[in-house]
C-alpha cells in the first residue's frame, strides 16, 4: 500500500465523511480483513517447529515407532493423543489426532453418517446412513463459521438457523427445534470464542445442549473449538467441557469435539484433533482406517516435541501469540469506540479470545459497506458469510479479522469501516 | 529373532521337510512379508528432507505465497503440479497435489462421486450421484490391491474380480461386462508393476481400456500409479499413458491417475497427487475446496525441494532405493527357483519394479501354508487379501512384501515358504 496521505486538511473544519473516503481512495490502497489469518510474526514463532530433526534425524516416536514407516494406525502418534487430550479435558483415548485441517476431519465425520450413520449402543435408529432420510438438517447458530455452512452445502445438508445469543445458541429456539423434528440430526457450535461473535458458552447452555430431549436418535453435536488454548488476556473466561457436560446428562455420544494448531504453528501445516466418547472414537478410527493407512505422523511427531520444548510450553507460546495480535483487536475496540461510540450506527463485540470482532450495523446496510469498503482497497468478509446460504436476513453482520494485518493497516482499515459506515447512513 | 542354527544335520541325507521346520521353530522367529514397507535404510536416503528449514527459514513458494499460512487453494503448490505432472505425463494444469496418502484421495473421488456424481461434459448422466443407483460395481483385476477392496467395501461398493493378465485386465471380460451393465461404474488399475503381480500393463490394453464402450455415461478408470517411478533395473519397461490413451480415444475424463511419494520419501508422511483431465481437476478440486482450505503446503515445498535437489535428481534418488531392495528380489527369486523350481508346487512373478512378488501355489493350498508359516514367526499377507472380499476362490495366491525386511531375513523367509509349501503338498 501506498503511505498513508500526512497533509493537513486545508479547512479549518473537520473533513466530511466524503472527503475522508476521498482520501482513502487517493492512497490505492489493498488491504484485507476479510479471513482469519495469523499474521508473520505469529508464524515466525513457530520456526523452529523442523528444526530437531536435521541435527537428530530422530523419527522415533515414544513407543519406539519409526514415523518414517507407515505403521501407526488411525488413531494418531500416542504422544500426541495425550498433548492435544489436555487441551479438551479428555484422555487420550478419546482422541483422534490427523493432519493439518479439523474441517476435513468435522467433513468426514459428516460424510461417514451420511454413508453408514453414527450409532449409539443401545438406541435403535443410530445405525441407519443418514443419507436415507428424506432429508438431513442441521442447526447453525448465526452468526457463524462460513466454512461450516460450506461443508453443509456441498453435501446438501439443510440449515436452520438459530440465534446466538451472549451465553450461546438460544436454548429455548434449539429445544423445541430438535424435539420437535427427527430429520435435525446434528447442531454447529464454535463454543470458545465463537466465530465471528467471540462469546464463550455458558455452563447452562452447555447443560442444556448435553441433556435436552432430541427426537433424532443419533442426534450430534459438533463442537468445533477452534480456539481453544487461543486467550487474548491472562485470565481467560472458564468453560464447561461439553465432553463432560455429556457424560453427565446420559448422553456421552452425543458430543464430537474439533481442534487444530492451525493458529497454534502453521495454519496450513499443523494437525488437527477430534476428541468423544470411547465409542465414537474407535468407530470412526475404524472408518478413517479404510480410507488412508494413517495420518503423517512425523507432523505429529514434530507438534509434540516443538509445543512441549518452547518456553512455558504451549501456554507460553500462546501467551506469545496474544502478545503479538492484543494490540490489533485494542486498535479494532479504540478506533470502533472513537469514530462510532454514541452514534447508534452500529454494535460491535468485544472478545477475550480468537479472531474476530463481530459488528452489526443498523439493518439493511452491511452490503453496501462490505461494498463500499471494497472500492477503496479494503476486502471485508463478504457480507451475510457468515449466515447459512450467504443470507443474512438483517444484512446488518460485517466480521473483522484483525489479525493479519499490521497495526498502522488494522488502523486504517477500522477508520475506512466506520467512515464507509456513516456514508452509508448518511444516504 | 535369534542367530540362525548353524550345525550341521546329523545324519548323512538331506534334512526333510519337517526336520527343517523343526529347525524354523526353534528359531522363535518374528519375520514380517506382509506388506509393502521400505526398509530403514530406505527412509535414511530421504533423512535430509527436513533439512533446509533450519538454516534458511525459507517456507515461500515459487509465487511468493508464505506456505506457513492458509491461502493456496485446493490444487496444491504450483511447483508441486509441475513436479508431480512429469512423472505422469501431465501437464500441471491435470494435477492435484495433495497431503500423504494418495489412497485417501481416491476414497474421496469415490465418495463423492457416490454423493455429487462425476458429470462428463456433454453426456448426460454423470450428473446423477453413484449413490442414487440401486446398486454401484466396480471391477477388480485380480489378484489386486486389499487397501482398494477395504475402501469399496466400507462404502458398500460391490466388487466383481476379473482376471488379471500378464498385459493387463482380461479385456474381453472387461468390455463384455462394461457394455452390458450401467451399474458399473469403474475398473481399479495399478497399471504399473502391478501390485501384487508386477505386470505393466500393454498398449494394447491401454487403448482397450480408453475406448471400450460403457453402459454408464460416467464410467470411470481409478489408476493407482503407485510405482510410477519405482523401477528395479536401469531400462525399465515402457508404458503407454493411460491420460493420452483416454484422450486419444475421445474419452478424456474417463480416468483419474493417483501416486504418492509414500515409496520415494517417507510411508506415512509425504505428499500424494491425482492427474485427470482439467475438467475433472477443476471439479475436484472445487469439491476438496469445501473440505479443506488446502493440503499441507510445507510438506509439499520441502518436498519438491529435496527431490529437486538429491544428486541425480528423483531418478538418481530412486536408483538409490532400487539399489537397496534389488538383492531382496533376487533373494526371493533365487531361494525359490532353488528350493521350488521344477517341482510344479508353484509359480510366482519376476518384477521389473514395485514392491511385491506374487506366487501362486497349486490350488488349494494357500491357506494352509500361510497358517503354517505363521506357526514359526512368519507373517505373510493373509491369504486371499488379494482378492474382493478376501476370498480367493482358488485358495493359492500368496503375496510376498520383501522390501522390509534384511536381506537374511528374506532368504529364511523364503525358505520357510517353500519349506510350508511343500509340506503343505505332502499333507
Amino acid at each position: 500500500m501506498r503511505a498513508a496521505v500526512s497533509e493537513a486538511t486545508t479547512s479549518d473544519s473537520l473533513p466530511t465523511f466524503a472527503e475522508r473516503f476521498a482520501r482513502f481512495e487517493a492512497m490505492d490502497l489493498t488491504l484485507s480483513m476479510a479471513r482469519g489469518q495469523p499474521c508473520s510474526e505469529q508464524f515466525d514463532l513457530s520456526n523452529d517447529l523442523w528444526a530437531a530433526f536435521d541435527e537428530s534425524c530422530d523419527y522415533q516416536a515414544e513407543n519406539g515407532l519409526d514415523c518414517r514407516n507407515y505403521p501407526g494406525g488411525p488413531y494418531g502418534l500416542p504422544e500426541a493423543r495425550k498433548f492435544f487430550a489436555k487441551i479438551v479435558s479428555a484422555t487420550p483415548e478419546e482422541v483422534i489426532v490427523g493432519d493439518n485441517a479439523s474441517l476435513q476431519m468435522m467433513q468426514n465425520v459428516i460424510t461417514w453418517a451420511l454413508l453408514r450413520g453414527v450409532p449409539v449402543p443401545g438406541v435403535s435408529g443410530g445405525e441407519r446412513p443418514w443419507a436415507k432420510e428424506e432429508a438431513v438438517k442441521i442447526l447453525c447458530p448465526v452468526p457463524g463459521y462460513d466454512r461450516h455452512f460450506t461443508v453443509c452445502e456441498s453435501l446438501g445438508i439443510e440449515m436452520i438457523p438459530v440465534p446466538l445469543t451472549a451465553e450461546g445458541p438460544d436454548m429455548e429456539v434449539v429445544a423445541r427445534l430438535v424435539a420437535a423434528d427427527p430429520q435435525i440430526k446434528a447442531i454447529w457450535c464454535v463454543p470458545r470464542y465463537s466465530n465471528p461473535t467471540g462469546i464463550v458458552y455458558s455452563d447452562s447452555v452447555m447443560d442444556a445442549l448435553a441433556s435436552m430431549g432430541t427426537a433424532a436418535p443419533d442426534f450430534r453435536i459438533f463442537a468445533d473449538d477452534a480456539y481453544a488454548v487461543h486467550h487474548l488476556d491472562d485470565s481467560p473466561p472458564p468453560m464447561k467441557s461439553i465432553l463432560a457436560a455429556c457424560k453427565e446428562a446420559g448422553n456421552p455420544e452425543r458430543v464430537f469435539v474439533f481442534g487444530s494448531t492451525s493458529k497454534v504453528t502453521f495454519a496450513g501445516a499443523g494437525v488437527c484433533f477430534m476428541a468423544a466418547s470411547k465409542v465414537n472414537i474407535d468407530y470412526f478410527a475404524k472408518l478413517f482406517g479404510t480410507q488412508s493407512i494413517g495420518p503423517n505422523k512425523v507432523n505429529q511427531l514434530r507438534h509434540v516435541r516443538f509445543l512441549s520444548g518452547v518456553p512455558g510450553g504451549l501456554k507460553g507460546h500462546m501467551q506469545r501469540h496474544a502478545d503479538l495480535i492484543r494490540p490489533k483487536f485494542e486498535v479494532v475496540e479504540n478506533v470502533l469506540a472513537a469514530e462510532l461510540g454514541g452514534t447508534g450506527l452500529a454494535t460491535w463485540t468485544k472478545p477475550r479470545g480468537g479472531y474476530f470482532v463481530s459488528l452489526d450495523t443498523k439493518p439493511g446496510m452491511a452490503s453496501q459497506v462490505v461494498a463500499l469498503a471494497k472500492e477503496v482497497g479494503l476486502t471485508l468478509t463478504g457480507a451475510g458469510a457468515a449466515f447459512p446460504y450467504r443470507k443474512d436476513p438483517a444484512d446488518c453482520n460485517i466480521r473483522i479479522a484483525p489479525t493479519r494485518p499490521s497495526l498502522d493497516e488494522v488502523r486504517l482499515a477500522m477508520e475506512i469501516l466506520a467512515v464507509c459506515i456513516k456514508m452509508v447512513a448518511e444516504e
